[in-house]
């Protein structure tokens, strides 16, 4: 079949046999997305070979329970042992052993087929169309935030980053109905924000020490910078992006803050699953071109142009 | 009277006059304890200029309700403005025009007298001793945690250091019920420990990647690097001391593993003094000596020693 295949930061198109694992189901790869971490792998951040890819929405093909076959499909990106300490503590994203969809130890989506255990697997609803639900997964990374902490109605809330995850986190943070104000550096950014009624901030008018709660989607020390002087004492600060490196942090001014700084990474699907279905949030928005997978290298280098958001590729 | 004064990074005994402020109780000293923010402050750590010490016992000897007069008290360190949006948020400890007793502003406790609003105030009963009360601040400080986080009797909780706050913070962990061992470093602190039935470990024996909780209360970098390696995914690492400088962080492990940093400063006096009271938490074996108010130069010498828990000071 055909791939998408990084080795030694680079990545070009290669036929590979099908893949077949007896205990998998095998998905027929309908759509999968480009994301930031594809990217990030692509520039030798994490030492990474195989095919890329963990977005998509596929139709299984080949399974053992019968009922599957067929059926369309989103699914789970950690492929978990369900028996080391994390897994059995209700942590399987943390599990000890897990392999990973593209990104630790297991072939990616950028393919015609990709495998997966039926327990990673959810049913994509009838209503719900390729487009929306290949933004499952990065849609669940953005409700981890409310799973982690208790987003309150009356809470001030910064979103520092307005890029692929950062507009996902905008709309479900917007739900909430928290008094939301979002940093989004290009005018498509904050075009597609204002256009869903979320408001904009420049840093120049952040207020610092003022804000209940921040999120911090741009993975880069200027960002977190920000975000640290915008948070309130006793306040929350989310961290939903990986950073090159080590970043120089005042713990001190933490410790007599009293700052929470959680980190925050995959997340639920059924309720991004709910979200899409029911309209309340519309990641379609985002989609700025689509490549089939013969030319996934021109889909890559769209995807990496600056202040571009979501491309996706279909085999 | 006399009082330790401490002015560019030097520390020596002056004759000032009594303190007078008309809107606060005047309160005789009768015990205060050397911390190691004094340390700090005559180190230079902080910018401070004024009279040192913030933990103490006293007696009031001057106020507008009478009824204080002639009362033991103990005082909440900052001092507030009741106006500052941290205080109209019910984070008066965050005031942002805050004076603090010996640390900010505000002559503190090394001296024959000192003053605060009668609202820091809190009685001491009876049954506590002066060299018991003389512990509530830090013993508050230690209860902060559990203000803090929902610490449970099921987790599984490192203590990394075992000084002054430490040996407080280790009693009052252990009230908890949770599954506690500490990092102690000193035979004397291990003892002290041993004594209550808390359990030492040593750093080889840490299982990394397994701790729910994890407090940090050495203010070095070294134990920072434990404890972070110490903590589970999806744990809790709270930072009770302040560290000099700022710290290399690898913060892509913390966004991976979804860690939850939180620092912790000052906490509430009320429930330290029911803890007192009740004798479940027993101070006093810190004490290591004990030196006339002539004598604080000798005092803090005393107090810097390795290893060194608590020397107290009196007039």
């Amino acid at each position: 079949m055909k791939s998408l295949w990084l080795e030694n930061n680079k990545i070009d198109l290669r036929n590979i046999p099908q893949p077949r694992k007896p205990n998998e189901a095998l998905i027929k790869i309908r759509k999968a997305g480009i994301c930031s971490t594809d990217l990030e792998l692509v520039k030798g951040y994490y030492p990474y070979t195989g095919i890329l890819g963990h977005e998509f929405v596929g139709e299984v093909v080949e399974a053992a329970e019968a009922s599957w076959i067929g059926r369309r499909v989103v699914g789970e990106i950690n492929v978990v042992c369900n028996q080391c300490e994390q897994c059995l503590n209700g942590r399987p994203t943390h599990c000890e052993n897990r392999t990973v969809l593209g990104i630790v130890n297991r072939n990616g989506t950028f393919a015609e087929f990709t495998t997966l255990p039926i327990t990673n697997l959810h049913r994509v609803p009838d209503s719900v169309s390729d487009e929306m639900a290949v933004f499952t997964e990065p849609l669940a990374a953005a409700l981890e935030i409310q799973d982690q902490i208790n987003l309150k109605p009356t809470d001030r809330v910064l979103l520092v980053g307005a890029g692929r995850l950062g507009q996902l986190i905008a709309q479900t943070l917007a739900l909430t109905g928290c008094d939301l104000r979002v940093v989004a550096r290009h005018a498509h950014q904050q075009n597609l924000l204002k256009a869903r009624g979320i408001r904009i901030v420049s840093e120049e008018e952040i207020q610092p020490w003022r804000w209940d709660v921040v999120v911090e989607a741009t993975g880069s020390p200027g960002g977190f910078t920000l975000a640290r002087q915008a948070i309130r004492p006793r306040g929350t600060l989310v961290l939903k992006s990986t950073y090159k490196g080590e970043l120089n942090v005042n713990f001190s001014s933490i410790v007599v803050d009293e700052i929470n700084i959680i980190g925050s990474r995959c997340g639920p699907f059924e309720p991004a699953l709910r979200l899409l279905e029911s309209g309340r949030v519309d990641p379609t928005v985002l989609i700025e071109d689509e490549f089939k997978l013969d030319r996934a290298l021109e889909a890559f280098e769209r995807a990496a142009q600056t202040g571009v958001l979501k491309v996706l590729v279909e085999p």
